[in-house]
């Protein structure tokens, strides 16, 4: 049961978006900036270094969601699920380019403490073709998560286990991003959704 | 030196804000929206969390920032500076309520892994008279400085060392919040105005 009375049926961080309207605009408003929209790393990209950390953070509820929606920006495949899952379990053995191992080290050391992120490993980042940009983008999608993860844990919200809500999840975030969502829409919905698809 | 090429003179988040102007907006209407404006808590209540919070995970600028905040909040007099430095040091030995007490006790969780937070926290949180929506933004401001600082130190921002900048850094925030400011203003132009005071 989670800590605070919220709305029944809304998993993870979607209770939180409904109990809290004033914050809602915001946090959904810095996720839409930066993992949807044009640039130079792939919104998959982008949703595997979320995944990652969260990974890190042993957030369930925000691991499954952008394994999800990094696996549906790449296809959806068995194949796609499967890369993601490795990517939390050892990124560095898979075929991910040089430059997302270290960008990917580095959201690593940042989910720990952003201090641990040395010279080295941004070295490594540019070294492999890393931009200041993206270098900046992976360090606040990293400490973006260490929030996320910490509000939908901390507060004890409801983690559902199904698979079949978390792919629908992803593919309706892949599709909608997260701004301008209707996130009161019970699970049921979701599920049943994702269920009229198998 | 910063991991990536910031504005020279900007301390801590504000080469950062500066650097990424897309993401500076949703960042700046999170923390408005969480530590200023009417509510149940002081704001001086709100940035003490958020102090607590940076001191456990050891970012100086942002510590050091809102516990002048919280400090000038409060009336800025010495005393009011040595509050928020044993708030940080032993918070349980102050004279802060019980209910701030329990509050800082969930957000010391939340800095660790929110999974931590437990139903006994969160009762004696309630028992001090603490609402759902205190428990709420307690855990959420928790979680966005464990944003801030990894964001802060993760790219190896300048953190400069005289009391003298943080103070006036704090009065000009208590006075002005966070939105709509001008985070380009170097620090020689921060450090004048504090000094011309003393």
């Amino acid at each position: 049961m989670a800590h605070i009375a919220l709305t029944e049926g809304l998993p993870g961080i979607r209770g939180l978006l409904v109990f809290s309207p004033a914050t809602t605009k915001p946090l959904c408003d810095l996720v839409q900036v930066l993992l949807t929209g044009p640039h130079t790393l792939t919104a998959a990209e982008r949703e595997m270094i979320a995944t990652y950390v969260s990974s890190q953070n042993d957030c369930h509820y925000c691991q499954t969601c952008h394994g999800s929606t990094a696996a549906e920006h790449l296809g959806g495949s068995l194949a796609d699920y499967e890369l993601i899952r490795q990517v939390t379990q050892n990124y560095e053995a898979t075929l991910l380019s040089d430059k997302m191992k270290a960008l990917l080290a580095i959201a690593g050391k940042v989910q720990k403490d952003g201090k641990q992120v040395t010279a080295e490993d941004v070295a490594r980042a540019r070294q492999s073709g890393a931009t200041d940009k993206e270098i900046h983008d992976t360090v606040l999608i990293a400490a973006a998560f260490c929030m996320f993860n910490r509000y939908v844990d901390g507060l004890a919200t409801w983690q559902p286990d199904d698979p079949v809500i978390y792919r629908e999840i992803g593919k309706q975030t892949a599709q909608l991003g997260y701004v301008g969502r209707d996130y009161k829409k019970p699970l049921q919905a979701i599920a049943a959704q994702g269920k009229a698809e198998i």
